[in-house]
């Protein structure tokens, strides 16, 4: 039901959408066309379409990264360098209330753990609720958008495709940090566009990594490649142009420059390992 | 009316929008506060506002290839490189239930071929819907959106303005495909962001070309520019980095690089000719 | 009251939103998902996210353009250099009856005073409406959008902070033209992302200024740098590559190039100085 008046919460469905179609084409407009034709109730949040091509790692972390602050929905999720080929496309049911809709090929594994777990799994190539004909380049609008679409309206999942089993779901590897003898080993997980640089470091290692907030940190980034950085709150606790170490707003461990780009700074790409120890 | 439910359909006015605004500044923005004030209850879906900047020929066939898949409503497209010049502005009726808004400069004319043709046409110049004082450059936000809302919001379309005569519309001409002698001569017609290639061969000319998929074909680009090409199913079936040839979602003939650009690879610009033939 | 029928104009409330996040990340999106789960009624249209990074003036200006066009509404407005340190974050209510909400920075101000001025201001970081924990780097997701959520919600903006002093918010001095011996020496306040620049001449001081439509005037740009121009109406009255000078969208004075980027022609960056003058 949508919602009636300000302060009354009875709320339409909601579908997010993240892609790699990026906004100079027409794609993600037709996947909302697509989706208001079939369940006009819903609301559409783009999470982003700025994945980076065929970029299913960046999919995957930005998705489990936002899908805590979007209201329980449907959440479509389309990085599909292998559209057409044979590759699943699938819809899940999360232990958390959730459905994702997507290729199985890792963009849903993340947010899918930390949704609770796969309940129900539905591979949706057959699917009977897709356009016809199927296109072999675009299944974001003639699958995944109508299968979406026909979820958030209520139809129920069984009904989209045929059961799988949720253990045989394309799953994602990312590397692990480590901490050994004062020393954190961690690795780039996410740069953002702005280039601070996200580690796979949780709030719970960090707490435990003896790092201190205030104090100066060593940053290793290859064999003679040491920075010195401040382990601070935020970008403007460092003069312009200063290297700092911050929990970021996932909480997670990340390295910016107050004004600046710290992938650049460093010559961080995705997957870099740092050193880091207090400095 | 706007849906009340999940699976009743009763919906809210569409508008869409395309246009050459880009998203850097405000003009999008704007357009659709203007049309929150008039229409509050439609629902505007932007196809794209990637168009290159003046491209009235990419904007045209955009939008021909996104309307299928819109709901159908008040479809708003803004590529104006004339704009407070003595092109006019019209808002149309198709044959399909579909109205146009926008400059008659050829930006609607393929869509509302594609629509079953125009039976009523408007000149909106002097609309009475329109915001005053009108600019000489922001048509969009002073002239088209408040047509478009005002249509949206039920307004008979003989009261946007004065009628005119759909046959004194300007038309838009595309380069013509032709197969002799076993080779098929067809243009680039439009270039995605990632480089593909959509040219203009529908589904029935690609059936007569006599190009069998799976087989190579031979593609010439200039005088002695010729590439091996697959005639494949989508970008998966080839190399990376494999040139194909393939039906593209809108049906048509398209050339791709597999995790590539074709448009790069080949040196093609919208308007080049090709010359294909089994290889 | 969300519209129920497209005649029947009881309004969803409108929340706008600009930013300097950009669309590569996720930022924007996760700001329409934290919003979409506290005020779900609310229709959110993004004013632009293509504001230069940290350019608090360029946000400004872009607001105080733009929210004429806007319903009244909640305005959020994020271009935070100095997020998570002592900037205050504040909530302001206008004499037009508008809320706008960001950090006391400047950003806000230009709109305030083009809406009447602030007739009540509260601030808002230790919010009772945030979201727990608050991070310190990105406080759209964490203080501004909650904030705005509930305001549009309809909580009362004295239970949305702390009230403080209208008077002591952060003000934004813009550069002044003047007009002396004939001669109009004016700024550049904004440039688009076409180059088209807008200087610091409103309409009614450009009745003043002797410029006559259609004639040519001279535009010094430096010691050395004197380039002649059209004072026109719009780009079309140019030849292609023609230098004009016209009334803008917003009614001030502007410099640009037809079928070109007046910025890159001129040289000119935001605060360049021109001297004009009938040639």
């Amino acid at each position: 039901m949508i919602a009636i008046a300000g302060r009354h919460h009875v709320s339409a469905p909601v579908i997010t959408f993240l892609s790699d179609y990026g906004l100079g084409d027409d794609f993600v407009g037709v996947v909302h066309g697509v989706i208001a034709g079939i369940c006009p109730a819903a609301r559409v949040i783009d999470i982003t379409h700025g994945v980076g091509r065929h970029d299913i790692r960046e999919g995957a972390v930005i998705l489990r990264g936002a899908l805590p602050y979007m209201p329980v929905g449907v959440h479509l999720a389309i990085v599909d360098p292998d559209v057409g080929a044979d590759r699943r496309a699938v819809a899940l049911r999360l232990a958390d209330g959730r459905m994702l809709v997507g290729p199985d090929n890792g963009v849903l594994a993340l947010a899918a753990d930390a949704g609770g777990g796969v309940l129900e799994a539905v591979e949706i190539s057959n699917s009977h609720f897709r356009l016809e004909p199927v296109s072999a380049t675009f299944q974001g609008r003639d699958i995944f958008a109508p299968v979406a679409a026909r979820l958030a309206d209520g139809e129920p999942l069984e009904d989209a495709g045929q059961p799988c089993d949720p253990e045989a779901l394309v799953a994602l590897e990312l590397p692990m940090a480590r901490l050994r003898d004062g020393v954190l080993t961690a690795h780039a997980i996410y740069i953002d566009k702005f280039g601070n640089v996200q580690l796979n470091v949780g709030h719970d290692e960090l707490v435990h990594s003896g790092l201190k907030l205030g104090h100066s940190v060593s940053i290793e980034t290859g064999p003679d490649e040491r920075h010195e950085a401040q382990f601070a709150r935020t970008f403007a606790d460092a003069e312009r142009g200063g290297l700092i170490l911050y929990e970021d707003a996932h909480r997670m461990l990340a390295v910016a420059v107050s004004h600046g780009s710290a992938a650049e700074h460093l010559g961080l790409a995705v997957d870099a390992e740092l050193r880091i120890r207090p400095g």
